[in-house]
């Protein structure tokens, strides 16, 4: 595959720097996955997202779809799985990309990667990527599923805001008497 | 303030637009407040992040800062209160930067929005882009804070991986004898 959601290799692999500040194999297959995933949810006009690995992964659902942290609309369940789901946000119906390392025996490079089989310092880089383009969408299992109840959108009310009697910040009421943070979270020395 | 981290404000609108999906007023204040943070962390060749809210505010700091979800360098500790703090990575000094409610009465529609005194439907949005820029750093505090040691980045050593009997995806060896999905996660109905 020469192309990932629109960008070529090229752009994405600059695109994918640009953002994560360095260039990270993980998110570069990553491209691949939410591309196979958004060509299965385009039916929908909006999807939320699941990512099972906190580490590179998010990056390539948020720079590839509307979908951010901060906007609420991906999650992170990490449940060290190398994969990702897209799906409708109320019915929770979806599918779900995974990285599946019993298609990986024709392409030794990302085999070595994905099991670290090998030392990162004997990796080669060029043929990893060489390797990951060339397999297009064959290493990837690709799965029809329905998102759990409670993983799916709430609607948010927007409670009361209070402001906190120990630190003098606002913070969510329901929260309690005072913020988590003065609760006793260790943040700050 | 006419600018943010550089961005003319139509520059910084659209690209939070266009990153978040949506206008949100809490990820233009934050963008502000990334720009207070960076200004004192500039000696710094590599900062971390943390991010005391789950909404809005990581966008910013993900748009504007080479910290994000996916790489590690952002954290999200949610204590409900809207702050932000950028810290220099192995010894974890750095500044914390909160939006200050008491230093909200000369800008109404900023206090309004956030603490929620006013209807979504009864802000007035020009009003409160007009209130935030002319506020420029007065609306905010800043705190020199050092980061717990707990919360400082760890080197990762990339541990063994294992294929789950259970589920047959690769995950780290160390979660257990099967992945954390199949230790009994609600994801997929």
């Amino acid at each position: 595959m020469n192309s990932v959601c629109g960008y070529s290799i090229a752009e994405y692999i600059q695109k994918l720097t640009d953002f994560h500040g360095n260039f990270a194999p993980g998110l570069f297959i990553g491209g691949y996955m939410v591309d196979i995933a958004k060509r299965h949810v385009c039916q929908y006009e909006i999807f939320d997202a699941i990512c099972e690995s906190p580490a590179c992964l998010p990056d390539a659902i948020q720079m590839l779809t509307p979908c951010t942290i901060g906007n609420g609309w991906l999650k992170i369940v990490d449940t060290g799985r190398f994969a990702i789901a897209l799906y409708e946000k109320t019915g929770g119906h979806g599918v779900r990309i995974s990285l599946d390392a019993a298609k990986l025996d024709a392409y030794p490079e990302i085999k070595n990667w994905f099991l670290r089989l090998t030392a990162k310092s004997e990796q080669n880089r060029d043929d990893l990527i060489r390797q990951i383009i060339d397999a297009g969408d064959d290493i990837y299992s690709v799965r029809e599923v329905t998102v759990s109840p409670g993983l799916l959108r709430k609607h948010k009310h927007g409670g009361r805001i209070a402001l906190c009697v120990s630190c003098g910040e606002a913070y969510p009421e329901e929260d309690g008497t005072v913020c988590l943070a003065c609760q006793g979270m260790d943040i700050y020395r």
